[in-house]
Protein backbone atom coordinates (compact mmCIF):
# COMPACT_ATOMS: atom_id res chain seq x y z
CA UNK A 1 0.00 0.00 0.00
CA UNK A 2 2.78 2.32 0.59
CA UNK A 3 4.19 1.51 -2.87
CA UNK A 4 0.83 2.03 -4.01
CA UNK A 5 0.68 5.37 -2.40
CA UNK A 6 4.33 6.45 -3.65
CA UNK A 7 3.54 6.01 -7.33
CA UNK A 8 -0.20 7.86 -6.97
CA UNK A 9 1.83 10.39 -5.73
CA UNK A 10 4.40 10.33 -8.35
CA UNK A 11 1.62 10.06 -11.17
CA UNK A 12 -0.46 13.07 -9.61
CA UNK A 13 2.63 15.34 -9.58
CA UNK A 14 3.31 14.32 -12.81
CA UNK A 15 0.17 14.82 -14.12
CA UNK A 16 -0.04 18.31 -12.74
CA UNK A 17 3.89 19.30 -14.53
CA UNK A 18 2.41 18.18 -18.05
CA UNK A 19 -0.60 19.36 -18.05
CA UNK A 20 0.28 23.01 -15.40
CA UNK A 21 1.15 25.22 -18.48
CA UNK A 22 -1.75 24.12 -21.01
CA UNK A 23 -4.07 24.86 -17.84
CA UNK A 24 -2.74 28.23 -17.50
CA UNK A 25 -3.00 29.21 -20.90
CA UNK A 26 -6.45 27.62 -21.13
CA UNK A 27 -7.30 29.53 -17.79
CA UNK A 28 -5.88 33.14 -19.32
CA UNK A 29 -8.60 32.95 -21.64
CA UNK A 30 -11.85 34.39 -20.31
CA UNK A 31 -15.00 33.01 -19.97
CA UNK A 32 -16.60 31.25 -23.21
CA UNK A 33 -13.20 31.91 -25.24
CA UNK A 34 -11.72 28.96 -26.81
CA UNK A 35 -8.09 28.15 -24.81
CA UNK A 36 -5.37 29.55 -27.11
CA UNK A 37 -3.17 26.72 -26.68
CA UNK A 38 -1.17 27.61 -29.80
CA UNK A 39 0.68 30.88 -30.93
CA UNK A 40 -1.89 33.36 -32.04
CA UNK A 41 -1.77 33.99 -36.24
CA UNK A 42 -4.04 36.93 -36.77
CA UNK A 43 -3.55 39.38 -39.52
CA UNK A 44 -4.64 42.47 -41.43
CA UNK A 45 -4.12 42.63 -45.42
CA UNK A 46 -4.83 45.73 -47.11
CA UNK A 47 -4.56 46.72 -51.19
CA UNK A 48 -4.68 50.18 -52.08
CA UNK A 49 -3.99 52.49 -55.44
CA UNK A 50 -0.61 54.39 -54.89
CA UNK A 51 2.84 53.98 -53.87
CA UNK A 52 2.57 54.34 -49.88
CA UNK A 53 0.30 52.84 -46.94
CA UNK A 54 1.02 55.92 -45.31
CA UNK A 55 -0.89 58.39 -48.38
CA UNK A 56 -3.10 55.56 -49.92
CA UNK A 57 -6.43 54.56 -48.13
CA UNK A 58 -6.94 50.66 -48.63
CA UNK A 59 -9.60 50.12 -51.37
CA UNK A 60 -9.92 46.46 -49.72
CA UNK A 61 -9.31 44.84 -46.64
CA UNK A 62 -9.40 41.34 -45.28
CA UNK A 63 -8.82 39.33 -42.66
CA UNK A 64 -6.84 36.20 -42.18
CA UNK A 65 -6.34 33.69 -39.08
CA UNK A 66 -3.73 30.85 -39.70
CA UNK A 67 -3.97 29.14 -36.40
CA UNK A 68 -5.62 26.47 -35.53
CA UNK A 69 -6.87 26.51 -39.03
CA UNK A 70 -7.31 29.16 -42.14
CA UNK A 71 -9.98 31.21 -41.69
CA UNK A 72 -11.11 35.01 -42.10
CA UNK A 73 -12.49 37.09 -44.94
CA UNK A 74 -9.89 36.32 -47.35
CA UNK A 75 -11.43 34.46 -50.10
CA UNK A 76 -8.40 31.85 -50.53
CA UNK A 77 -7.27 31.50 -46.82
CA UNK A 78 -5.39 27.91 -46.86
CA UNK A 79 -3.26 29.12 -50.13
CA UNK A 80 -2.93 32.09 -48.19
CA UNK A 81 -1.54 30.41 -44.98
CA UNK A 82 0.72 28.52 -47.18
CA UNK A 83 2.44 31.34 -49.16
CA UNK A 84 2.64 33.27 -45.74
CA UNK A 85 4.23 30.35 -44.14
CA UNK A 86 7.18 29.89 -46.84
CA UNK A 87 8.14 33.07 -46.21
CA UNK A 88 7.25 33.70 -42.42
CA UNK A 89 4.90 36.13 -42.91
CA UNK A 90 7.50 38.94 -44.38
CA UNK A 91 5.27 38.81 -48.04
CA UNK A 92 8.68 40.92 -49.08
CA UNK A 93 9.77 38.02 -49.98
CA UNK A 94 7.30 36.70 -52.13
CA UNK A 95 8.64 36.01 -55.68
CA UNK A 96 7.06 36.60 -59.16
CA UNK A 97 6.11 33.84 -60.48
CA UNK A 98 8.21 32.87 -63.88
CA UNK A 99 6.75 32.75 -67.31
CA UNK A 100 4.11 35.75 -66.46
CA UNK A 101 4.30 38.55 -68.85
CA UNK A 102 2.85 41.98 -67.26
CA UNK A 103 3.30 45.79 -69.06
CA UNK A 104 5.81 47.82 -67.75
CA UNK A 105 3.26 50.49 -67.14
CA UNK A 106 3.46 52.27 -63.88
CA UNK A 107 0.17 52.17 -62.10
CA UNK A 108 1.36 51.41 -58.45
CA UNK A 109 -0.27 48.97 -55.68
CA UNK A 110 0.66 48.97 -51.89
CA UNK A 111 0.11 45.47 -50.10
CA UNK A 112 0.23 45.56 -46.20
CA UNK A 113 0.29 42.97 -43.88
CA UNK A 114 0.31 43.83 -40.44
CA UNK A 115 -1.07 41.97 -36.77
CA UNK A 116 0.22 38.81 -35.40
CA UNK A 117 2.27 35.93 -36.77
CA UNK A 118 2.94 32.83 -35.00
CA UNK A 119 3.08 34.72 -31.96
CA UNK A 120 5.23 37.57 -32.94
CA UNK A 121 3.94 41.41 -34.24
CA UNK A 122 4.76 41.61 -38.06
CA UNK A 123 3.57 44.96 -40.24
CA UNK A 124 5.11 44.44 -44.17
CA UNK A 125 4.56 46.82 -46.52
CA UNK A 126 5.22 46.25 -50.31
CA UNK A 127 4.48 48.41 -53.50
CA UNK A 128 4.38 46.69 -56.60
CA UNK A 129 5.12 48.14 -60.13
CA UNK A 130 1.22 47.70 -61.05
CA UNK A 131 -1.31 45.07 -60.59
CA UNK A 132 -0.69 42.37 -63.12
CA UNK A 133 2.59 42.29 -61.25
CA UNK A 134 1.22 41.92 -58.16
CA UNK A 135 -1.07 39.26 -58.90
CA UNK A 136 2.22 37.68 -60.57
CA UNK A 137 3.48 36.94 -56.86
CA UNK A 138 2.44 33.80 -55.16
CA UNK A 139 -1.19 32.40 -56.48
CA UNK A 140 -3.07 32.61 -52.75
CA UNK A 141 -2.05 35.36 -50.25
CA UNK A 142 -2.75 38.58 -52.66
CA UNK A 143 -5.55 37.39 -54.17
CA UNK A 144 -8.10 38.91 -51.97
CA UNK B 1 -42.54 57.20 -79.76
CA UNK B 2 -39.80 60.09 -79.68
CA UNK B 3 -41.04 61.11 -75.88
CA UNK B 4 -40.98 57.35 -75.31
CA UNK B 5 -37.54 56.94 -76.72
CA UNK B 6 -35.84 59.62 -75.03
CA UNK B 7 -37.94 58.75 -71.81
CA UNK B 8 -36.07 55.43 -71.96
CA UNK B 9 -32.75 57.29 -72.56
CA UNK B 10 -33.05 59.45 -69.19
CA UNK B 11 -33.68 56.46 -67.56
CA UNK B 12 -30.75 54.50 -68.93
CA UNK B 13 -28.67 57.46 -68.41
CA UNK B 14 -29.76 57.83 -64.74
CA UNK B 15 -29.50 54.01 -64.44
CA UNK B 16 -25.85 54.21 -65.45
CA UNK B 17 -24.77 57.65 -63.33
CA UNK B 18 -26.25 55.73 -60.02
CA UNK B 19 -24.97 52.02 -60.72
CA UNK B 20 -21.65 53.09 -62.19
CA UNK B 21 -19.87 53.68 -59.04
CA UNK B 22 -21.49 50.57 -57.39
CA UNK B 23 -20.30 48.85 -61.02
CA UNK B 24 -16.62 49.89 -60.10
CA UNK B 25 -16.31 48.77 -56.90
CA UNK B 26 -17.25 45.42 -57.70
CA UNK B 27 -15.45 44.96 -60.82
CA UNK B 28 -12.17 46.12 -58.56
CA UNK B 29 -12.79 42.31 -56.68
CA UNK B 30 -10.78 39.71 -58.25
CA UNK B 31 -12.30 36.77 -59.33
CA UNK B 32 -13.75 34.62 -56.72
CA UNK B 33 -14.12 37.55 -54.68
CA UNK B 34 -16.98 39.02 -53.02
CA UNK B 35 -17.54 42.73 -54.70
CA UNK B 36 -16.62 45.39 -51.44
CA UNK B 37 -19.51 47.66 -52.08
CA UNK B 38 -18.69 49.20 -48.36
CA UNK B 39 -15.72 50.79 -46.72
CA UNK B 40 -13.79 47.83 -45.45
CA UNK B 41 -13.52 46.80 -41.71
CA UNK B 42 -11.14 44.63 -41.11
CA UNK B 43 -8.81 44.40 -37.52
CA UNK B 44 -6.91 42.58 -35.41
CA UNK B 45 -6.74 42.63 -31.81
CA UNK B 46 -3.93 41.69 -29.02
CA UNK B 47 -3.58 41.64 -25.46
CA UNK B 48 -0.16 41.10 -23.50
CA UNK B 49 0.98 41.30 -19.86
CA UNK B 50 3.60 44.48 -20.05
CA UNK B 51 3.64 48.10 -20.52
CA UNK B 52 3.87 49.01 -24.15
CA UNK B 53 3.41 46.65 -27.34
CA UNK B 54 6.67 47.04 -28.93
CA UNK B 55 8.14 45.56 -25.86
CA UNK B 56 5.38 43.38 -24.99
CA UNK B 57 4.63 39.98 -27.12
CA UNK B 58 0.99 39.25 -27.42
CA UNK B 59 -0.35 36.44 -25.90
CA UNK B 60 -3.73 36.98 -27.37
CA UNK B 61 -4.62 38.25 -31.53
CA UNK B 62 -8.16 37.94 -32.69
CA UNK B 63 -9.39 39.12 -35.79
CA UNK B 64 -12.27 41.37 -35.79
CA UNK B 65 -14.44 42.18 -39.61
CA UNK B 66 -17.40 44.67 -39.04
CA UNK B 67 -18.32 45.12 -42.47
CA UNK B 68 -21.13 43.93 -43.92
CA UNK B 69 -21.33 41.75 -40.60
CA UNK B 70 -19.80 41.08 -37.69
CA UNK B 71 -18.02 38.36 -37.57
CA UNK B 72 -13.97 37.15 -36.95
CA UNK B 73 -12.15 35.29 -34.24
CA UNK B 74 -13.14 37.84 -31.92
CA UNK B 75 -15.81 35.72 -29.18
CA UNK B 76 -18.18 38.50 -29.08
CA UNK B 77 -17.68 40.36 -32.76
CA UNK B 78 -21.43 42.05 -32.56
CA UNK B 79 -20.92 43.52 -29.17
CA UNK B 80 -17.00 44.15 -30.38
CA UNK B 81 -18.16 45.78 -33.28
CA UNK B 82 -20.98 47.97 -31.37
CA UNK B 83 -18.13 49.51 -28.61
CA UNK B 84 -15.65 50.10 -31.68
CA UNK B 85 -18.77 52.01 -33.67
CA UNK B 86 -19.17 54.01 -30.52
CA UNK B 87 -15.67 55.32 -30.14
CA UNK B 88 -15.32 55.14 -34.12
CA UNK B 89 -12.34 52.26 -33.57
CA UNK B 90 -10.10 54.38 -30.95
CA UNK B 91 -9.96 51.90 -27.85
CA UNK B 92 -8.17 54.53 -25.83
CA UNK B 93 -11.91 56.76 -25.82
CA UNK B 94 -13.64 53.77 -23.83
CA UNK B 95 -15.07 54.43 -20.43
CA UNK B 96 -14.34 52.67 -17.16
CA UNK B 97 -17.95 51.42 -16.14
CA UNK B 98 -19.29 52.75 -13.18
CA UNK B 99 -19.89 50.26 -10.06
CA UNK B 100 -17.01 48.31 -10.94
CA UNK B 101 -14.42 47.75 -8.24
CA UNK B 102 -10.37 46.83 -8.86
CA UNK B 103 -7.55 46.78 -7.16
CA UNK B 104 -4.98 49.44 -7.39
CA UNK B 105 -2.14 46.14 -8.34
CA UNK B 106 0.21 47.43 -10.59
CA UNK B 107 0.14 44.89 -12.97
CA UNK B 108 -0.08 46.26 -16.52
CA UNK B 109 -2.05 45.12 -19.67
CA UNK B 110 -1.67 46.55 -23.42
CA UNK B 111 -4.37 46.06 -25.67
CA UNK B 112 -3.57 47.09 -29.05
CA UNK B 113 -6.45 47.36 -32.64
CA UNK B 114 -4.60 47.75 -35.69
CA UNK B 115 -6.04 47.36 -39.37
CA UNK B 116 -8.75 49.41 -41.36
CA UNK B 117 -11.91 51.10 -39.48
CA UNK B 118 -14.28 51.99 -41.99
CA UNK B 119 -12.28 52.36 -44.68
CA UNK B 120 -9.40 54.45 -42.87
CA UNK B 121 -6.48 52.92 -41.30
CA UNK B 122 -6.11 52.63 -37.85
CA UNK B 123 -3.64 51.92 -35.15
CA UNK B 124 -4.03 52.39 -31.41
CA UNK B 125 -3.00 51.13 -28.36
CA UNK B 126 -3.92 51.38 -24.66
CA UNK B 127 -2.27 49.91 -21.39
CA UNK B 128 -4.54 49.29 -18.14
CA UNK B 129 -3.49 49.38 -14.72
CA UNK B 130 -4.37 45.39 -14.35
CA UNK B 131 -6.25 43.50 -16.05
CA UNK B 132 -9.45 43.80 -14.01
CA UNK B 133 -9.50 47.50 -15.01
CA UNK B 134 -9.20 46.86 -18.69
CA UNK B 135 -12.14 44.03 -18.37
CA UNK B 136 -14.37 47.08 -16.07
CA UNK B 137 -13.87 48.84 -19.68
CA UNK B 138 -16.77 48.00 -21.76
CA UNK B 139 -18.73 44.66 -22.20
CA UNK B 140 -17.46 43.13 -25.37
CA UNK B 141 -14.61 44.38 -27.25
CA UNK B 142 -12.14 43.60 -24.71
CA UNK B 143 -13.51 40.28 -23.77
CA UNK B 144 -11.06 37.70 -26.08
Amino acid sequence: MRNTARWATTIGLTAAAVCAPLAGAASAAPDGAPPALYAPSALVLTMGHGESATTVAPERAVTLTCAPGPSGTHPAATAACGELAEVNGDLRALTMDEGVFCTHQYDPVVVTVAGVWQGQRISYERTFANECVMNAHGSGVLTF
